[in-house]
């Protein structure tokens, strides 16, 4: 499969996910714990992983699967990485409202670059590094609170600490992205079995949120098991999923592509979400999100594009009025 | 003199307008009559280039001038031009509000790059008309209507003849702008006599204007030449010198750069007039302004910068593994 096709669905199912998840609540409120949705989706992936790992081990050559410890036990590191980011984004909440906590949120992009090259040692060119920069301006400007919104605090009155842990969120959602595409690439195992071990500790990682949920609740309503899927509805179902799908789509990409490509579906999925929002829940257009989109297509081409396509080749460029001097300065000395 | 010198000198000069207009102005309103203040910059303008045109004629050898007819027919041409475009720019704001107006004006940046293709058959790089595009979606981005603001009218809400309007209004301001750039380049006359020329019959028409408004007042403040100092303060003087001094820059940037370089320096003005108004008269900074500069800046990095700066050279790149294929062949052949 080629890697603009899984990010071109990855894109159209993360914008769903958007417009499922509204279109699961009830009165702008779930019915549903939110929270059993990543649990459920994780339990969704491991069992289409290890149902194809199975499939593959059925055929020759088997799959390569490496079962050392010393492998297994980086798996569980994306989870721990955004068991921190969760914290450390309930804590940037307590400093900043929700919008504010947005638009920071579109420093990943730039901070996935960083890391990217950092971690990754993947070479980007000057232009890329531009085209990385306008996706996240795009995707700000596409946010930029409009005329006549109800909230009209500036992006620039809250204390200081808001904004350093709305970099310290970037660089953590930035982190586990660039450590899960290592993880990927480090070896030939098969995607089946990475994923296998990936979304066992996510698994368990989500069932101990819930559980952590219920000790803190005092066991109110119950232990999670219990009230699973209390409130479900079909819609529900369609969130997990999708969320299931988006994810095993996320890892396909950070094997076979990488993270940029990940960062630039999920962008275009917002700006996707927007336009539809328009049509699905009579969102008024603004000239910002108009702006938006120009920008963020502009980037991709920039980024995507071959280098031939985009500026004149400088060699033959500029070798044509050089031999154009000479050839005159030759005439000359002749007559 | 280097174009860029002259281009950031316009930049800063252009800025000045602005804020030396709005300084110029007691309540809001102007005291003197604003119709006089271009007239004046137009006898300026030809006061200086008379001056300097008969320095030149002092020198060996003489400047060159062309003086038949069917040369300096064409130079009213541009102010015909704008007498046209300031009636359509009339008209336009009888369907659309002042702001809309003034976002429809980036248009303007657009309409100049594709005229600058048809008629001066500039060749651009692909990159390049990403660069333009993106300078006009930069200096609109920081014209977005903040929240909070008075007016929120959105911007599609006008009759379609307001757009029409709009659109023809940034083909004619192209339109003069590519003509002048034609007009300076058609031959190696001496500049100041271009310029002689061309200001000549831009106080003509400047005249022609002032004097059109007294017959529309029915002479009721008396005839123009009377009243035509009236209500001047140092700032108003101050302000018809800046005038005067951007359009002789402006003339110099057609005949020895060109029209693009003049669309970059006047977009980078209005960011610079809009920042500079964030000490002067406490305008408040916003996002949408912060955004606008990045993405003007990065236009302007891709159209100016050379592409070996922007982009790996492609064809050192691509010919490197091909060369290491054919030597590990040779290899391979000879063992």
């Amino acid at each position: 499969m080629k890697w603009y096709v899984v990010a071109s669905l990855l894109t159209v199912l993360t914008s769903s996910q958007g417009i499922l998840t509204t279109l699961s609540q009830s009165n702008g409120k779930y019915k549903y714990d939110y929270a059993t949705v990543p649990f459920l989706a994780e339990v969704f992936k491991l069992l289409v992983s290890s149902f194809l790992l199975w499939r593959e081990c059925q055929g020759v050559p088997p799959p390569k699967m490496t079962t050392e410890w010393r492998s297994v036990r980086l798996y569980p590191i994306p989870s721990i990485i955004y068991l921190i980011h969760n914290n450390v984004q309930f804590a940037t909440l307590t400093y900043v409202d929700t919008s504010t906590y947005q638009i920071m949120g579109n420093l990943k992009i730039v901070t996935t670059g960083i890391l990217f090259r950092l971690f990754l040692k993947k070479k980007l060119s000057n232009l890329q590094w531009m085209a990385i920069v306008l996706l996240a301006v795009g995707t700000t400007t596409s946010q930029v609170k409009g005329c006549g919104e109800a909230s009209c605090d500036s992006l620039f009155s809250f204390p200081i600490q808001g904004y350093m842990l709305g970099i310290l969120s970037a660089c953590l959602s930035a982190l586990a992205g660039v450590y899960t595409e290592f993880l990927m690439k480090k070896n030939n195992d098969s995607l089946y079995w990475q994923n296998v071990q990936l979304y066992t500790f996510g698994a368990i990682f989500n069932m101990a949120r819930l559980v952590l949920d219920d000790f803190r609740g005092g066991f109110e309503k119950g232990p999670w098991w219990q009230r699973l899927l209390n409130g479900y509805s079909i819609t529900t179902w369609l969130v997990v999923l999708n969320l299931g799908s988006t994810g095993l789509l996320v890892s396909w990409l950070m094997k076979y592509a990488d993270n940029i490509v990940k960062v630039y579906s999920t962008s275009m999925a917002m700006l996707l979400t927007m336009v539809l929002s328009i049509f699905l829940f009579t969102f008024k257009p603004t000239l910002q999100l108009f702006l938006g989109i120009i920008i963020c297509m502009l980037s991709l081409h920039m980024y995507f594009a071959p280098a031939s396509m985009l500026v004149d080749l400088p060699l033959t460029a500029k070798a044509t009025p050089e031999n154009l001097v000479e050839v005159s300065v030759d005439r000359r000395t002749d007559s």
